[in-house]
């Protein structure tokens, strides 16, 4: 890795990478604040702006100049600070051209150090980054900070920004249900909420914690896991209504009708006869009106869910928190290619850990829910899940608020002076 | 009044009516609160099961048999404690049999007091209750206890429920907001957002109090005030997303296509060409996906809106508490037909008082939103309209959390004995 000579202490290149988080920020200001720590080993950190796009355009945002206190005010301010992007580079041999302009611009500013906060993909990408080194003759450390509401990551025990997510599923199915409890006798019987999910239940799963020994709520889950059957789903609402005199649904955007398509891209079609995206949550909703004659209500969470640090997860902000900064301290040890993970100790006392994985073993893996965790019938969280994602939705961890707002941060997010004068179009 | 002779001291009714609130329980709070502060003048207080259909089947919750810390534990729990209805009674004229069931089962139960709350439909029935006075001999005293997150109550500056769903929308778009900054480089440039309000705009222009002077965030409202313009909105939605990168769209559900449907219902059909109600979210953003190619992400957020009690405003739970204690203390002077309302000091500081409005002048008057607070284009809110808006959310009151879940109350809910043999059909 020494074949090129160059200035010591290295810089530091951080990127956001995909759909952004309640607490990204946190893993960045964990990052930023643990890099600012080891100056003699670390110069500057500087942030791609709208993620490898920055690299790429030379785009580089210079954290230097932001003060402790706005760093600090990351950990409580959700989405992506410096920007994120949808941007997957392909492998060194189609993307050759992309990836030599990346050393370019390292070089250019003497990044030694890639931290990449990302999902599958960008665990990708940067398992690619950190091949540069040998194959291009680039010495770069590149190490990636899980991130994903999906929670869809393997090895580390869960992904930072799914107990947020978790926790506003489970806080606002709570409320709203016992709005429909309070509104069944005359009108609204079943409420469906839709949460996002493509490929893995985990945030549709955390419905089911809003029931719960001391609160118990008739709940029906639809799991992207498992295949849509009209008739059993209604059945089974049917039944909740039948015993509680209401119930509240929750479908994950992945639900998959039994022919393959998306419960949400079921022929809609407007008045002039294009087609329309509507939604699951109106789907199944509309189902349970012609099939049960019910009254319903149903909500559509989307980014709220993902965006809401007004009732982020505790555990969720620490552990993020600690992943960025424990990613800065796997650089300083030399490690290249790895991801800090959540390793858990016990469930209760909920303990966990830092461990490490090698992104060759995270890279395009994606952890679905075990079937063990779905109820036999289909509809519901098992004991077993309800004990792994107990611990990820507690502790209160709540922004500072000003006239009756979270004061989130805004950055000054200034560019470092560009140095090299050729153009990259992405 | 006293045409009959009644055992003193006499008990009370309260009912919760019409869709609920995160802040209605905290009304109950203060009735039940200050009602016991007053034995020798109240004795119990029976609440109505689902509202006044608890009354007319004799269904009444003696909540003497609840604790003080069950009681107090109402002020931070959402939704209607009690059960809530849909349930408006005719005029004495056309619903003679409901009126004479009512007194039957006031004067079964000594029960001399009437506390209804609800919002406009509501106060038309308590207005009807306090002339069974006078139109049937029956000594009895109404008070009504505004709540409505709808905010079109008169005279009263403020309806409770309504800060609350005002905070939640304003906290929700200014997180969705900096989302979709994030991501609008690449991905998502427009994020639309569904509010509740199928006659007033309130709820909607919450969601303007996401931007201000230390954090601007490109917002565009469709009120049901203003008719919908389609060219006029996509330009406008157009020109915020080439000078900011991105923008947010909030709109209510009730807003309206020239032809005066609701754009909520502007012909959906499924594959099997029934009708589908598709929310005006998806329609808007169907817009602009075929207008301007943006893309975009779309929420509905329903009842989670005015569940939301983890995000409650601090001075709507406090006038909500405070009107429901009003209302009893109203009825210790002797009044009758009359509602407790909020009267406005000063807008900064924020000061209010208690005032007293007739239900003459309440039932069936539904207040808009002044052309003066929406912007001369239709798409904002004016500086007039942010001063009002502004205290209303102001304060946070958190509710108490165990293992990461807010712990709402659920009471036993004990049925008084019946005194009656005749049954009442609803």
């Amino acid at each position: 890795m020494k074949d090129i000579p160059v200035a010591k202490p290295r810089n530091a290149f951080y990127a956001q990478s995909g759909g952004v988080t309640a607490v990204i920020n946190a893993s960045a200001c964990g990052v930023i604040e643990a890099a600012r720590k080891h100056k003699d080993k670390i110069g500057k950190v500087y942030a791609g702006r709208n993620g490898i796009i920055g690299a790429l355009t030379e785009d580089l945002i210079d954290t230097s100049k932001e003060s402790a206190k706005a760093i600090a005010a990351l950990r409580f301010t959700p989405a992506g600070a410096f920007g994120s992007c949808r941007y997957k580079l392909k492998g060194l041999e189609q993307s050759r051209a992309e990836y030599e302009r990346l050393i370019e611009v390292f070089k250019a500013h003497n990044i030694g150090y890639f931290f990449y906060n990302g999902g599958g993909d960008s665990a990708d990408t940067c398992l690619k980054v950190s091949q540069l080194a040998e194959k291009m003759g680039y010495p770069i450390q590149a190490i990636h900070v899980p991130k994903t509401v999906d929670n869809d990551l393997p090895i580390t025990d869960c992904c930072p920004g799914f107990g947020s997510a978790a926790k506003y599923v489970a806080v606002s199915l709570r409320e709203a249900s016992f709005d429909v409890a309070s509104m069944a006798k005359t009108s609204t019987k079943v409420f469906v909420l839709e949460v996002m999910g493509r490929h893995a239940g985990w945030i549709a799963a955390a419905g089911g914690l809003a029931s719960d020994a001391e609160c118990e709520i008739p709940i029906v889950i639809l799991f992207p896991e498992i295949v849509f059957d009209r008739d059993k789903f209604l059945a089974k609402v049917d039944g909740m209504v039948k015993k509680f005199g209401y119930c509240s649904v929750v479908v994950s955007e992945g639900v998959k009708a039994p022919d393959g398509k998306f419960l949400a891209e079921t022929g809609l079609i407007d008045a002039f006869g294009h087609s329309q995206l509507g939604g699951a949550a109106p789907v199944v909703a509309n189902m349970i009106k012609d099939g049960l004659g019910c009254k319903y209500h149903w909500a559509v969470a989307d980014y709220l869910q993902r965006a809401a640090r007004h009732v982020a997860s505790g555990t969720d902000v620490e552990q993020a928190y600690a992943l960025g900064k424990a990613a800065v301290e796997l650089a300083l040890k030399g490690e290249n290619a790895v991801m800090p993970t959540i390793v858990r100790k016990s469930d209760e006392p909920y303990k966990w850990k830092i461990g490490v994985a090698l992104l060759k073993d995270v890279a395009n893996v994606e952890k679905k829910m075990p079937r063990s965790f779905i109820s036999r019938d289909g509809f519901g969280i098992t004991p077993k899940c309800r004990v792994y994602l107990q611990p990820l939705i507690t502790g209160e961890d709540y922004p500072p608020y000003k006239d009756g707002l979270p004061r989130y941060a805004r950055l000054k997010n200034a560019a470092a002076p560009r140095k090299l004068t050729a153009e990259f179009k992405v």
